[in-house]
């Protein structure tokens, strides 16, 4: 299930800068949840080049997010939000809000 | 002026997204505004060459940008985090919030 969510995360992230044909096959694997054997028939690939072209955006995915840091950032700031949503102290709210604009 | 700071914040983003190469000629460039002749002298490239590589540069972070939209959202989010830190109303603050999370 982690997995399944982090790469739905990094996918949304990240996922434009996948080909066409990458984004198709990738969507129905982890969002279809279609199995190798039904993606092999889908688009006419042997399984094993489904195994390896998912391998292989799952690597592009990863490498984007450990260069650009987008998705961290992104939590980090939903974390503090969150925070901010929580607190009824309106001094808590500007340190916070001050701490945001600060990774920004 | 305008055109320094987008690419600058362009740069910020998706910068670990060009080579060392790139990078090093670009921020010189941008950040330590050289001209085409000094930077032809450093690199030992003509100037036309380091023109095209400033612009090939150019138009893979706003390619980057285009597809991603990241720069954008964070943009967006600062925005709704400044109305945050200029209010004093609780009930505005929980509104705010509220939204920033929808676009996390």
């Amino acid at each position: 299930m982690e997995k399944i969510v982090e790469q739905g995360i990094l996918y949304d992230f990240y996922g434009e800068l996948l080909t066409e044909h990458q984004r198709q096959i990738y969507e129905d694997a982890v969002f279809n949840d279609m199995s190798l054997s039904e993606l092999a028939d889908a688009y006419g690939i042997s399984r094993q080049g489904i195994h390896d072209l998912l391998k292989r955006c799952d690597k592009m995915l990863l490498s984007y997010e450990s260069k650009l840091h987008l998705v961290e950032r992104f939590e980090k700031i939903k974390r503090k939000i969150r925070q901010i949503n929580e607190t009824e102290d309106m001094k808590t709210v500007r340190k916070i809000s001050a701490e945001i604009l600060e990774e920004l």
